[in-house]
């Protein structure tokens, strides 16, 4: 096996493949490798943890066909480290894997490949593929996956539900306390229900460059795989069920009220400071005589607080919250003014952005 | 007590003073309060960690005397978060310091002086004391401070070393296996040999601000007292005899080679990836005929690396050092190009900047 590379396209490409490896369970040593293949002036890199893996191709100068796997870390390292402009040439001798770019050269021990796990193939027979801007797909993601569980004995709700409703495809997350749904892309041809790990779309959000515009999503029955350019992650779904939420998302709230986010967001960190030792508590107020929407907590060792907004409100209400839940819901709105909505009777609290509606946000209240 | 005060200067006066309560021994919890005080119009910030104390003045609209102490962390949190250009207005009632601005208000419990330890005073008799530009002292104290030790079984070499030799006054660490000395003023009138902390040091380093552009340092026999205008950091001294390491540092060394810092950077980061198990052995060769100077290291598991620099030079010549040593050297000496010299017999390596004569750094050799 052979290569010529240039720095930059090779260091590129394993910034993004070596961190697969790099996660990896230390139980399979192999895994913490790079799987080099060189056939026919195509070159490819390949790691997988087992949950996911990650193929990129790099645009060679010439090559040689071949096979090997490379220790990720260190090669990734020692290339991310040339300088760039040089070219790079990497030799395979036995299991000698010999790398010289100008003065600067290194033999590092690979691995052969017949340890290397099988990479998942997707059925094609069975599959839906959808496509859209990474932007978009980088935005709705990010808003949704906040509402993700961590609890692994739960693992429906530790991924993101990827769920088509009347030609709609929309994305969900919830951990039990808080629902946050996304519509995703507004005509679809084809249905989908499928949980995909939050892993996996981190590596994949993570992944993305500049210079790529469209993702395409692949769904078989059992896999999803994204495809950014040249780069493929495939990922396994989550085996199990996800709450029917789209009924518990209320379409009106008694009360709703349109406030300012960052004014929000600077009276709900301050009002943490004090629920702290108390459970997150922090306690929210429409006064309709006054026209303020206040935020307090109390704790009884350090003290307490209040901060007020002026708003318009014609109900008086309050409800008790989760401190983090709803500083997690207000960094992830995105736009100047949202709507904060909640009932009299003991219900969730449903946050929009004040104009767009394809993003809803539930908290679950805390009791009175 | 009564202060009214503007949000950004109580703000900044917090984040210094927080800063040495929140990183105090949670074994005393007074520690971890700031104290405040009013006396006719000056308002003083004070936390200590018992090794060091740190007192900032705070320029107040209007104020009635008293004293308490409070929480750092939850009361510069509550004012860091409050809007720029808001008047603070905090008033002591019984134990309570009720903070209002514009719509904000707390209360938080605050703690009477009782407790809070007496602050240590300079001798004024004995003291001596050195002024000068605060990017100097910076920069001077982070050459050094990197070869200082972290082992506390030998306190007198976990601090930097302020001594005095023919009227220049120096500063100079070492951990045993390096050793950095910076001349620090060129004429000074009075003797000291005084080793301060690096904690205290390292806090000194991050409480600088742009404004300031003078730093004074009094020593008397068993404390120093940093003054940045009106920030006042006092610290005990460690009791201890600093080694007399003057005698040490050569004049001349065998081979001296000129070579870019940046490259020489580079190329031992490269080394030191396949140095790193086996003990982070780098060897470092000059050849004359062939005009180069290498970096190289092996690891019996890993491979090996070698990278080559071009460079003036007409001996022969290599030695091992540890590469993390190196690295550090590498980073604080701060010209383009800089002085690496060595022995021909097992002596310590010389680093230096190319130009300036003022700052000398000594790496130990390891066995060949």
């Amino acid at each position: 096996m052979e290569i010529e590379v240039l720095q930059e396209k090779l260091a590129r490409a394993l910034t993004v493949v070596s961190r697969v490896a790099m996660g990896a369970k230390a139980t399979l040593p192999i895994l913490s490798n790079v799987l080099i293949r060189v056939e026919g002036n195509k070159v490819s890199l390949t790691a997988t943890n087992l949950d996911m893996a990650v193929v990129d191709y790099v645009p060679v100068i010439s090559s040689k066909d071949g096979v090997i796997t490379v220790p990720a870390r260190i090669l990734a390292e020692f290339v991310q480290n040339l300088p760039k402009g040089e070219k790079v040439k990497i030799k395979v001798d036995g299991n000698k894997v010999k790398i010289k770019a100008g003065k600067y050269s290194s033999t590092i021990n690979g691995t052969p490949q017949d340890d290397f796990p099988e990479l998942p193939e997707i059925n094609k027979e069975k599959s839906v593929a959808y496509k859209m801007g990474v932007d978009e797909f980088k935005v709705g993601v990010s808003e949704v996956i906040v509402a993700a569980s961590g609890d692994t004995t739960r693992p429906a709700l530790t991924g993101v539900y990827f769920n088509t409703n009347e030609n709609v495809l929309y994305i969900a997350a919830t951990d039990g306390y808080r629902l946050a749904e996304k519509r995703f892309i507004k005509k679809v041809e084809s249905e989908v229900a499928a949980i995909v790990p939050t892993a996996s779309l981190q590596e994949v959000l993570k992944s993305i460059t500049d210079d790529i515009d469209e993702i395409e999503i692949i769904f078989d029955d059992t896999q999803v795989r994204f495809r950014l350019g040249e780069l493929e992650i495939t990922s396994k779904l989550i085996d199990g069920t996800f709450p029917d939420y789209r009924k518990l998302i209320p379409e009106n709230t008694d009360i709703q009220i349109i406030v300012d986010r960052a004014e929000l967001s600077r009276i709900v960190k301050m009002a943490a400071l004090f629920a702290r030792e108390s459970n997150r508590v922090i306690c929210c107020t429409a006064d309709a005589k006054k026209k303020v929407f206040t935020v307090s907590s109390i704790s009884n060792e350090v003290g307490e607080n209040e901060s007020e907004i002026d708003v318009e409100v014609n109900k008086d209400g309050s409800v008790k919250l989760d401190s983090r839940f709803l500083a997690d819901a207000l960094n992830v709105l995105d736009e100047d003014k949202i709507s904060f909505g909640f009932f009299l009777k003991p219900a969730p609290v449903l946050l929009t952005n004040e104009k767009s509606d394809d993003y809803r946000h539930m908290i679950t209240i805390l009791d009175n």
